[in-house]
């Protein structure tokens, strides 16, 4: 077999949570909490599987978590999405991202891709037969280097790829961002895939800068976001995609041949929590800032030092005061040695900034075992 | 924006369902069961949650499932695929097929599908950039007509794809299909998908020659199934893919960064499931048996025609003695003007047959709803 994805090997996260695993090392590597789902959603899906929502959901979605995600969405940015013509409901934000990009680009296109970036955009891309155009952000600040993005941009760029709060290192983009961003594409028919999933994490009075927000960027847009992140339960799979009306049908063709629809009772519960407990999605930017902070204060007391980070749950830490260890290699023995894991960025990077040593920690754990790993990292 | 899938309509069973909905018509279309998922099955779903099942479950699924479908499939195919390396948990069939094509058919391949086929193989195949070639099955049997699959065959054909029991004719391969295939298929380096997703779906003593049973066949197959139709529950989105560890590898290449995993919960209840109960899967043969031989009864009193169904848990009748319409028509005549929904099965084609009369219905229903069915199909 010649692979169609020759550079694809196990992903890190499964690569650091398997190493974690085998060393009893604290996990704080993979993107999930360690706290508990709140208990109605857990009863709500309970009560859904009774009620026997358990056949075929709408290829699109039920009709109520359309209905919750638009209000949610007319609530957060002041626009609402068409319940029937621009929601659809995914099998987690992965499979959103997935079907958008396959449903419009082609052979032979380029996506521009900004440098750290997950590490799913680029084998959908390849997948394809497109090429991942990559261009750096900041090393420093993680901010765009807009004139940068613009000179990358060729007749064969069909879509750029955004995503604020940003993963791996927390940067959100500002309404200056956004009005860069507008002016560059306004005239072409360049396409945008913007990954919102840390949309309700963000701290410090910041507002979350939406392209839902901005009539000009969304009318050209893919937003993905997802509930695995907002209500703590990763494992559940669900995401889903706003799009104007000619792109959800484009997603839409993908979708329904590529998973057809997702899970339903979790449908139901979502639909249920949303409009019950808007306070849910309203509060999780100050419960995470909480754990930010005393996150933040205590690594003081090492000699890791924390980047600023303005949304998500990801706190990068510069280890050279540490270590001369390739980052790659400083994960491992940070695991294998003392106990605690993180993300390399490395992976996040076609061609990772020499010399960089961050090692991105993830803050969505409970006191304790944010306590454990700092308690270890201090040893260092 | 021009479409990739410029073919790609909304899938004949979402029109069907929702035509069924709007007039309140008794739904035999989709292929869905309308009666209730075992408790077993809900209780250690909800079980699983309370226990904190709720994060990103491993990409290739929870151990302790693809140690049930190991011992599952030891248990009804004489062979033991290996959990860590053959076994991949999915999404649905539905992604499992989707990525099977995506992992191995290349731009310019050629895909042969045996007509009429379940609507999915097609996009997928035509997303890859690839063609699917069509081959007819036998018009009255539904049986393979190996000579044209083998007339078919060219340098550039990569995969043949079948499906046993049949969706839409319920017919079944024989040993001597499966012996003729691998025949044909040796010292070729053409792929094989099996989808047998109504494997357990089987009547009158036959045997289901799973592709797994054939050492020859098994080593260039993926063989795709389904939780959803074995355990009443096809809203859960949950199937596998069994693979050799060359093919799964490419296999999870495509799945890590299509959907990485699939919804956690269900795949402890299904590990459970399967262990504590083979007995369920044993006994949905008879279970369903007697719905079909039930439904085909009641059916001679009306004027449509059954034809035999040997698996899986649809009806085909020939209504030729009660309208000449086209069967498109017809579906939607049935519908509008006597409640009862079915699905025509020209989607299911390339080029449907000339003058073919046949609706397609589905059993898998409570006896007071196929009575309710025949009750308005006998006024015709
Ligand atoms: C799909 S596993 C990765 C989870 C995640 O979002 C991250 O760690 O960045
Ligand atoms: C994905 S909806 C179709 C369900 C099904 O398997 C069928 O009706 O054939």
């Amino acid at each position: 077999i010649k692979s169609k994805l020759p550079k694809v090997g196990t992903t890190i996260f499964t690569v650091m949570s398997q190493l974690a695993a085998e060393h009893g090392a604290v996990n704080l590597g993979q993107g999930f909490p360690d706290f508990p789902v709140p208990q109605r959603l857990i009863d709500a899906l309970a009560r859904a599987m009774q009620a026997g929502h358990n056949q075929y959901a709408p290829m699109t979605g039920i009709p109520a978590l359309r209905q919750a995600i638009a209000d949610k969405t007319e609530a957060c940015y002041g626009w609402r999405p068409d319940v029937d013509a621009e929601i659809t409901v995914t099998s987690g934000a992965t499979e959103a991202i997935f079907n958008a990009i396959h449903a419009v680009v082609r052979a032979g296109d380029e996506v521009i891709v900004l440098d750290p970036c997950y590490d799913c955009y680029e084998p959908a891309i390849e997948l394809a037969g497109a090429t991942a155009v990559h261009v750096a952000l900041d090393p420093a600040s993680f901010a765009p280097d807009w004139a940068a993005v613009q000179a990358a941009i060729s007749p064969r760029t069909r879509m750029l790829i955004i995503n604020s709060p940003h993963n791996p290192s927390g940067a959100m983009l500002g309404v200056a961002d956004m009005q860069r961003l507008q002016a560059m594409l306004d005239g072409t028919d360049i396409l945008l895939l913007s990954d919102e999933v840390y949309e309700h994490i963000v701290f410090d009075g910041a507002r979350h800068e939406s392209v839902l927000r901005y009539p000009a960027l969304r009318q050209r847009a893919f937003v993905v976001s997802s509930f695995g992140k907002t209500y703590h339960c990763t494992g559940w799979k669900l995401g889903y995609c706003i799009a104007p009306p000619a792109l959800s049908a484009e997603f839409r063709k993908v979708h329904q041949y590529n998973v057809f629809c997702s899970f339903n009772p979790a449908q139901h519960a979502f639909a249920e929590m949303i409009q019950a407990e808007p306070g849910h999605y309203q509060s999780l930017g100050a419960f995470y800032q909480d754990k930010r902070d005393q996150f933040r204060a205590r690594l003081q007391g090492t000699r890791f030092r924390p980047l600023p980070v303005a949304g998500g749950y990801f706190q990068l830490v510069d280890y050279s005061a540490v270590s001369d260890l390739p980052d790659l290699e400083f994960a491992r023995w940070l695991t294998v040695e003392h106990g605690v894991t993180g993300i390399p960025l490395s992976p996040f990077y076609a061609t990772p900034p020499a010399g960089q040593r961050l090692l991105r920690l993830c803050f969505a754990k409970d006191e304790r075992t944010l306590n454990l790993a700092i308690e270890r990292l201090s040893k260092l």
